[in-house]
């Protein structure tokens, strides 16, 4: 069942009635302001960081779900509706929801009124606007009273929602004209406010929650709203609101727009006040003058298309499957930009106030971004390897905002440090800027510690070395990538992280996904080493893939797959001997994708068995059989439920490990197959199962073992998103960025037909055309660049500017 | 305007209209089980700890702004209606809530049906029973559905609000019969599950949120309760709920009884499980059948009502101030019984995650709870005094279920130590239990560190003589009894605590209220030591009370009043010469209390500034002018808006300190003007401006320079409680145990007439009759016990069980 469509011309995705299965969002904002806003105008926005400074007051898991957001109240004669439908849910004439890029529109009617409420955060500027336009399309005068209203956070997220003795004595705002100020704690330490103002008189206006609503109200049922009279209500403590009250009238035909701009403003500490006790509120002017007329308002939302026009057409698809052509060239991409903004703070999932950036996270999620606006890439690479430890360790996660790394959480996370190495060398391919390596990067952000980063991938490589087990596979540590497997970690106590509980370093714990991960970026380490004149050190580098190599395959196989791990005990896991977690998706992934077994047929028994015994009609789960008790030497992978999360779900991060794995031994058919199966436009008919958005990856899908087997949860916010773009765009359609140039070496099915990809690569697009005429799923025969044939399957760098046609025959 | 009216016969409070102008809560349970429930039957509750064991969910400052109980639902021919009113909100016919010691009774009606809800925790059990009794007052039979609806937490109240990327997946249930069990992480560390059953074949449940509700629905329109049917649905993930649906046929006159329970179960580690998956129901079994028949039900309330007579009647007053009465007799004890058992953590301004045990808080408290279950305090004592350090200090909060110290707020608030001495003086003239101070008791609870009690003592009284300033004043450290007053922690970090963060251990700032409260407790100090045999302590301790009560009258005042502190550069504060805070309250009451100043008329001056420019009609501010920008030099008290908490604010707290000073120097109509004020039953009449219940006191009452003057906040969970039967009970009406017996020594405004209070004392009940034929306000003439005239005003402790008569005549 569908709640909307794709319209890809516009490159939005269209929600044609309101209740969708869950709250399908869209995000708002590239730079330092960022808004989460529903298909029924909820969410909330905040400046640079969710937990700190948060402007606007959502609260989670609520009743109704989705309540709080910025809403507008349209009372015509008593009878009262929102553009977006709630919170009010009047029956609407007709309703829609277009979440484009950076915007929102929604388009709603009622009894001979109509209603566009046009929501985007513009390019560099730190607000929402939100442009109401209202036409009468009846026969007669409409008279009418608009009401706006946004709930304001007391800043600090967490605090706002916890400690109520001092807050409900904080609150202050101002009003001044048309504009509302929420400025509480501005008289002691913050030099910030938010404005929330209109660029029309106002009628009315309530900043004082409880005056506007009514204390034993909802969002839908407003006591000013309902009665038609703004109460002109003051904060003062409780809970400040901003609500402006316009009354409208219209004649047949007639349309009015009203542009509301909810901003964030800063003073210098010296030029805080204009009197006391009143702010000085020259920056928010500045910014409420920006988005006052509609030609102002239209040319944001040009400079915002043409921007991620600019933005797209890096990589851009021309196939014969449309819901291929709209992921590849619209919503994976926006999605890795959004997962890039956020990391794993903010999403309808993500409450904003639980987790920093992710060291590992933010690492791969640069796989999906980097191709987009490298430069940013290129600072995220540089902060998160100044939270590295000299011992080539690093914290396993840091605040945004003072990029330190998180003390609660710590160090030990095996994986985390190969991660960087794999980061930095997709940033390389890339870009081609070698002089990256020279940056000077401190760690754990001691400047004097200083070293380059070359000299961090160094220690990243070693750590790893330096922390092998037993069958010299690398330690496992708190946890590899599977967070949820805890080897080390015994916890006994309810509640407890089962992350950073006692570890107690049994030197006996060995991942088999490591040493894949190890061997899989190997020779990209020793490539770098090679190239920056270190032929010593790639020699090392290259002998140690090949020991690596060896021990997996003395150690880690299992007879018809991978092994997952040895447990603190030196007992299997993953293994046909256990009695549950015989078989993990995740050294099958990453040892084929390293090469392990490629040539003895290894491989492809491994991913024989994925296919068998892991796979389901929603995507590959992660583990089989799932865990149905409790293992104390296991870890949180064995306290959920079976068929959810890490425990039997379909944990889509993985998934593309799969299909990369199964076009390195050329099965094209089967990589297409598990790629297509979580990816969300093939799931818009079962919306009513699958329940988050079609138009963005989720993080999980429940697995065959859950109740709700095809649920997925956690949408937006995953590495599933720079994974999957990295697969399709460098693997399944094989157009795969390299040290020296752009290599071509599509795995598709035998039936995909011909594609054309426009690829702008360091300074020049090139204009793909790929050819299949006798149904290969992989290899290619022949290549030409502008009419003239390429050795090999690498198109060199042009580094011209200008466009290029390229001509490529599988076969 | 009043919201309802007092029952005194039946010690309740009984709300008449449902939208009072705050949730009007109550307070179920008094050992390990508790339940908040307003009078809407919104709240929650938890077991011993509300952060980390809380049953059901609560959204804080929700819209609407009490959203979320245990809810009964009728729908009788498609109206819905419940008898608290809330969530449905439809207009009833009558309503009417009773809160009462224990136990909250909603009754109410619709369309010839009523529906009688009564609501406790019983003594000895784990769970809040819910009985509905619901009768056909109608001439047609009634055929209609209950539903009953609780929302479960998962069990940490702080990771429920938070991790949803996680919890959204754990979330398990069963059903066998009529009970529902919530089950969320018993299959991994917890062994413990709730149940809420009913005592009566149920036609079908719901245990998934989102099917009973409708994902757009708030509480007021659940689906299956307007659809009439219930979806018999199984939550696996998401949101667990728990109702029953319940059809009901009833004759004209007939009436039926429905009794809910929801209660909370631990297993034994190797018990947890009846069959795989399946958990072992016998605890709960056994707690259902314990409330299964009107008779069990009646007899537990019977027990209740006894267990409070029983405890209440350890003082009754019998006066000719009706409300004075209801106050002494009934809720400012019962006030006193709560704040004693949630120190600071739980109440509808408290969300019961943010706070442990304060030190401080838990000592004063003590004040007003010793005489109730002195056994329960002494435990407290040694709690307390196990969190403090060897040189003296303390931590300043410790957590309930661990009883360790917060490391995170650490210690350094220098007052807290001198209020153990406090709190053990007034369990030892309680109790005449000298047995405690020989207790052994370890420092920051590492047992090999443990010394007597007595030691304890000696250290906190140490600590203060340890550290003193450059007037030989009290250093303050980061903040005293006002912990918003930090002189040493200069904060410019927004959101940053202004306790916890960088003190720099000035040396010099110095508090003149610690002055006054050690020369306050020192005499009771030094008496302690005397009878242990210490005389040189004694002696030594009365000299050093001695030279701070000089330099008191050296540098602690300031002309008209006392000051209040020194700055860390040596400036005053509560000076004449200050632009803002010219004036305080805390040293006018402990100074004065402390006697300083009372034989030179220093003290009268003193508390007739606290008059003059500290009084407002609905109390005493806590300094003035309230400061109208932020000072770095003085922290958090300056952060507020003026008028509001301790900038300005009426801080309940310390006006009893200001009354008890009065009764020091004889003005009992003074004294009494003051208690009078910030006593909620004399407010009952202003309830729309004073908001908070009428029964209970709270923390604070905006100040004149607030906009919502007269306005309380954070009721229930206050100082205030204690201090203020501690005023009324020893120093007003002045009843008041020493360490050789009871005192009396009464302090009433010259028109108050003669009064009596029964007082059970050591073992035995003094029934005290005061005549004060003259109008005096202080001063006994005589008394005679049993007839026979007792030299001075100290009762002895009689110690025989029997009741004495007590005849006293004030003159």
């Amino acid at each position: 069942m569908k709640f909307g469509h794709f319209d890809d011309a516009r490159k939005e995705y269209v929600i044609t009635r309101p209740d969708t299965p869950y709250p399908w969002i869209n995000y708002l904002g590239n730079e330092d302001f960022f808004s989460l806003i529903s298909n029924t105008s909820g969410g909330y926005c905040f400046y640079k960081d969710a937990r700190m400074l948060r402007l606007t007051r959502y609260r989670y898991n609520n009743v109704p779900t989705d309540a709080g957001g910025r809403y507008f109240y349209i009372n015509d004669g008593g009878t009262v509706w929102n553009p977006g439908w709630a919170p009010a849910k009047t029956q609407l004439d007709f309703y829609e929801c277009r979440h484009g890029l950076g915007y929102s529109i929604f388009n709603a009617g009622k009894d001979g009124l109509q209603a566009i409420q046009t929501s985007f955060v513009p390019i560099g500027a730190n607000c929402e606007v939100h442009r109401l336009t209202i036409k009468n399309t009846a026969v007669a005068t409409k008279d009418f009273q608009v009401f706006s209203f946004v709930e304001f956070c007391l800043w600090n997220a967490y605090d706002d929602m916890t400690n109520f003795q001092r807050n409900f004595n904080i609150g202050e705002v101002e009003i001044s004209g048309s504009a509302i100020y929420h400025k509480s704690e501005y008289r002691e330490r913050r030099n910030h406010y938010a404005v929330f103002g209109v660029n029309a008189p106002i009628d009315g206006f309530d900043m004082d929650r409880e005056s506007f609503l009514g204390l034993y109200n909802g969002f839908d049922r407003p006591d000013a709203v309902f009665s038609g009279k703004a109460r002109n209500s003051v904060a003062s403590g409780w809970a400040p609101v901003g609500s402006h009250c316009i009354h409208v009238t219209l004649a047949p035909g007639e349309e009015k727009s009203l542009i509301f701009v909810l901003g964030y403003c800063e003073n210098p500490e010296d030029q805080k006040w204009e009197s006391p006790n009143v702010i000085n509120k020259a920056p928010a002017q500045k910014l409420l003058s920006a988005f006052a007329t509609d030609a102002q308002v239209d040319a944001a939302l040009d400079r915002l298309q043409a921007y991620w026009d600019g933005l797209l057409s890096n990589y851009h698809l021309e196939s014969k499957d449309e819901k291929l052509n709209r992921m590849v060239n619209i919503w994976n991409q926006y999605q890795c930009m959004v997962t890039f903004n956020m990391s794993r703070s903010a999403s309808y999932f993500e409450s904003g106030i639980g987790r920093g950036m992710g060291f590992r996270d933010s690492a791969q999620d640069l796989l999906g971004f980097v191709h987009l606006i490298p430069s940013r890439a290129r600072t995220r690479i540089l902060d998160i390897s100044a939270t590295q430890m000299a011992d080539g360790s690093a914290y396993h996660q840091y605040q945004p905002l003072t990029k330190r790394g998180n003390l609660e959480v710590g160090s030990g996370f095996n994986d985390d440090s190969l991660w960087l190495i794999f980061g930095v060398a997709a940033y390389i391919k890339e870009t081609g800027d070698w002089s990256i390596l020279q940056e000077q990067v401190p760690f754990e952000n001691v400047e004097a510690t200083a070293v380059s980063l070359l000299e961090h991938l160094k220690r990243s490589f070693d750590h790893v070395l330096n922390h092998l087990g037993p069958h010299k596979l690398p330690l496992i540590g708190r946890a590899d990538w599977n967070d949820c497997l805890n080897l080390n970690c015994f916890s006994e106590t309810p509640g407890e992280s089962f992350q950073t509980c006692a570890n107690f370093e049994s030197g006996i714990a060995e991942s088999v996904f490591i040493a894949g991960l190890f061997v899989a970026i190997g020779p990209a380490y020793a490539e770098i080493f090679r190239r920056s004149g270190f032929a010593e050190e790639a020699k090392r580098a290259l002998r140690e893939v090949r020991n690596m190599t060896a021990a997996i395959l003395k150690d880690g196989w299992d007879g018809e797959w991978f092994l997952r791990a040895y447990d603190a005990f030196g007992d299997k896991i993953g293994s046909r001997e256990c009695g549950e977690g015989k078989l993990f998706i995740e050294p099958q992934g990453f040892c084929v994708m390293a090469g392990v077994g490629v040539d003895t047929g290894l491989a492809e028994s491994a991913l024989d068995s994925v296919h068998k015994y892991l796979d389901t009609q929603y995507g590959i789960v992660l583990n089989w059989p799932s865990y149905t008790s409790y293992q104390l030497n296991l870890g949180e992978i064995s306290s959920y439920p079976p068929g959810y999360k890490e425990n039997g779900g379909i944990f889509c991060h993985n998934n593309p490990w799969i299909s990369i794995a199964e076009t390195v031994i050329g099965r094209g058919d089967q990589a297409f197959s598990v790629y297509r199966k979580t990816c969300p436009a093939y799931t818009e008919e079962i919306s009513e199962i699958h329940r988050t958005e079609p138009y963005v990856y989720a993080q999980m899908i429940a697995g065959c073992d859950a109740t709700r087997h095809g649920e997925a949860k956690n949408s937006w916010l995953t590495g599933t998103a720079a994974w999957s773009f990295y697969n399709v765009s460098q693997f399944i359609l094989g157009i795969r960025p390299q040290f020296d140039g752009l290599e071509i070496d599509p795995c598709i099915p035998a039936a995909f037909g011909s594609f054309t990809v426009e690829r702008r690569f360091r300074g020049s697009t090139y204009v793909i055309e790929v050819e299949n005429p006798s149904g290969r799923q992989k290899g290619v025969r022949s290549i030409t660049l502008d009419g003239t044939p390429v050795a090999g399957n690498i198109l060199p760098v042009c580094g011209d500017g200008q466009r290029h046609a390229v001509h490529v025959c599988m076969g």
